[in-house]
């Protein structure tokens, strides 16, 4: 597995610290460093500041974000706002987008620091004729451009709402909102009708009474996926190989969930593990497949080992796996499966031929379950992470590694606690309706395909 | 319109030379400038190297396109290849993937410069399980990663080909082996049953006896699309805003092409268009909508002028357009519908949200508009240019446009002769089985979404 740990995590949500100081600013600015705005981050409690929205006419979608608002005792009335949503989904032709323009144009400014932008439309493949369908798919290309342009620290995302799924975006109204989706940027998200949407009794502990698999639990981003589903109420069975052992009990320990040490590539260990799962707990709700390796060379130069062994444990092994938790039925209805694919499974790498194959060909295992899996209500998604800030990441060339840091619209890397929320979202009983979906944890990295 | 003209073209061209001469390496190396290879481009009467060609057992290309090399004379037997070319459509499940590492692994070294990977297999969307379908889409992960490894000049591309279009492939392997792909690279191409596969008696003017229209065709990237079409074969309509009237004509005499002046946005512009066509060619085989501006601010000083004029002359002038010919029967049955698109549509950009929408919206075009025009065999494609040498990018700052040109797995910005080539592969009367695509060209770009 690959070593990760939140050492620098901490490092560098020091320095973010640190040059958003009276002293620090100065410092900073006096040596050129980089000035990367502090992030707003959830937190038990966390409060949210006056919301702005507004809707193009015949929007489907303004009166049940306004419900949502009013029921997370969110205020509509203020002079910053900490969130511009806008129901674009009346759009039903190009010459209609200027209703984007008249809403952001006066309102950019107002929007706090950290903010969120959101704009929802209708999905161009669900769009009644094409020139509907062009003028929703255009909106993409404003999302994208304003979560360029909003800066310091804040995001924009578009979330296409499927007709008859107006039910189904409360949890992504709320993360969007919330500083769970902080490094979460520049993101298309699609809500289709689901077959059971459960909004949680309380939406602090959404995950409460659910049982949650986390593969390479022992580590970094692992070990906070481990973190955040356990404070979100899950009961976590935290998975890693034997050499693990001791990160993996501590972690375990430290979330009051049980851990469970197997090679997933060892022959039988998806049966093994099927075998741990039902003699246990009987069933499992959310299985995260993150345990992932590297094993970078050119092609040229690679050994067939270093092919086989990425591809087997960052995608074969987990197709084994899902297999055997289906045929067994010890994946619940209603089940979350979650996978970890890559900026380099999407836009490819030099010297990861064999990761970003694996991680392009997670992207397709989403895909292609996904309408499989909608039968018996059970999601598949997958985060697809940007720069994180990790051990392995700490390790880069400096200027490779201060270049990846930056080249963001939050210029600075992400946090494991980034992608563990972002899953968390994926995970909660009241996101049925989200299946079939990669969102990056980027901080809308500049790189892509 | 966009100011473009070749002015800047001909001096970058110029540096790639000299930056590969004898005396010019040594100076480039002294003052540590970007040595980017020199690329091979198209010349009539191209010859094209040894071709590499293999398969994954159970591949259905490996003989339709081993049939398309003799026919085109190329050899298969040599020390170093023009081409690598892999049949990965007998891929079935992700463990069968080690097909790709067995031929690229031994045969990546003997790759010449401005050479060319491509690697054939089935569409995600078109397999028959999801095992399949997920083997199949992470091969995407394997092209785009050694797009960025092979280096000098060399492309590598990912073509899907749907089961039963077998006889569909030949003028995309034709352009992508040949120096027209030049600047094309990372790309994932789809091409499907076609109503109409018609190959050309020669090769070399695939678009004798078309008409084709070209907007925007004064100056820049829509001068050299003319240029190219012209080339190619067709008669050309290119048109123009009055104003630059001189301009127009220099091109259209050039080409022995007409010239029709109109300002696109004008009321009443499309029918006077149509009655043009109708009256003077009585149809049209071929539209380029290749007029576009910018109106650069971040959306907070945007005036709706700039807005407006933007989403006008980009996208909505582009589909009254369409509209009158289709409805007026001008556009042949076995047209060609082909839109200019741009990075800034996939990935946004700062300062652009009215010229990202645009661009994204013609993106939106091209997908909804595909399976509606294929009844009639008509198809519909965008180009996305990446950086492309033009007056434009010649004015931006020094740092920024030497980040844009270097930014790409070329190291070096494209012409506009690039962009025009990839149009007149979409335009080829042999390219009936290419719909709903957008091709960037942009060197493989590391800017995306």
């Amino acid at each position: 597995m690959a070593a990760r740990s939140e050492a620098s995590t901490a490092m560098s949500d020091g320095y973010a610290r640190f040059a958003n100081s009276g002293p620090g600013r100065a410092v900073v600015k006096r040596l050129g460093l980089p000035a990367p705005p502090r992030l707003r981050r959830f937190k038990p409690g966390e409060e949210l500041g006056p919301v702005l929205l507004d809707s193009a006419p015949g929007g489907r979608l303004f009166e049940p974000v306004r419900g949502i608002l009013k029921a997370a005792g969110i205020s509509e009335e203020g002079e910053r706002y900490s969130a511009l949503v806008f129901d674009a989904s009346g759009i039903t032709d190009s010459t209609g987008l200027r209703a984007l323009y008249d809403f952001f144009h006066p309102n950019a400014r107002s929007l706090a620091g950290s903010g969120r932008v959101i704009v929802l439309g209708t999905p161009p493949e669900a769009c009644e004729s094409p020139r509907e369908a062009t003028a929703q798919r255009a909106i993409e290309g404003l999302t994208r451009s304003l979560g360029k342009e909003v800066g310091r620290g804040s995001t924009a995302q578009l979330v296409y709402v499927t007709p008859g799924a107006e039910g189904a975006v409360e949890s992504t109204v709320r993360f969007l909102l919330s500083g769970r989706s902080a490094y979460v940027s520049g993101q298309v998200i699609r809500i289709g009708p689901a077959t059971a949407v459960n909004p949680p009794a309380d939406w602090e502990h959404p995950l409460d009474g659910k049982v949650a698999l986390v593969t390479g639990a022992a580590r970094g981003i692992g070990a906070a996926i481990a973190k955040v589903l356990a404070r979100d109420g899950a009961q976590v069975i935290g998975l890693d190989v034997p050499a693990a052992g001791d990160a993996l009990a501590a972690v375990a320990n430290d979330i009051r969930g049980t851990a469970y040490q197997l090679d997933l590539t060892a022959a039988g260990a998806p049966d093994r593990l099927a075998d741990h799962i039902g003699g246990r707990h009987g069933r499992v709700d959310i299985v995260v497949h993150n345990a992932g390796i590297t094993r970078d060379k050119t092609i040229a130069r690679m050994d067939a080992d270093r092919w086989d062994s990425v591809l087997d444990v960052n995608l074969s092994s987990q197709e084994r796996i899902n297999e055997v938790l289906l045929d067994r039925g010890l994946l619940a209805d209603g089940g979350r499966l979650i996978g970890v694919a890559s900026i380099a499974g999407i836009a490819g790498n030099r010297g990861q031929t064999n990761y970003a194959t694996s991680k392009a060909g997670v992207i397709g295992l989403v895909q292609s379950m996904a309408p499989v899996l909608a039968e018996r209500g059970i999601t598949i998604n997958a985060v697809a992470p940007g720069f994180i800030e990790t051990p392995m990441t700490a390790k880069m060339p400096v200027m490779l590694r201060e270049a990846g840091r930056r080249m963001n619209s939050m210029a600075q890397g992400g946090l494991p606690v980034d992608v563990a929320e972002t899953i968390a979202w994926f995970a909660s009983p009241a996101s049925g309706g989200i299946t079939g979906n990669v969102v990056r944890v980027c901080g809308q990295s500049l790189l892509g395909a």
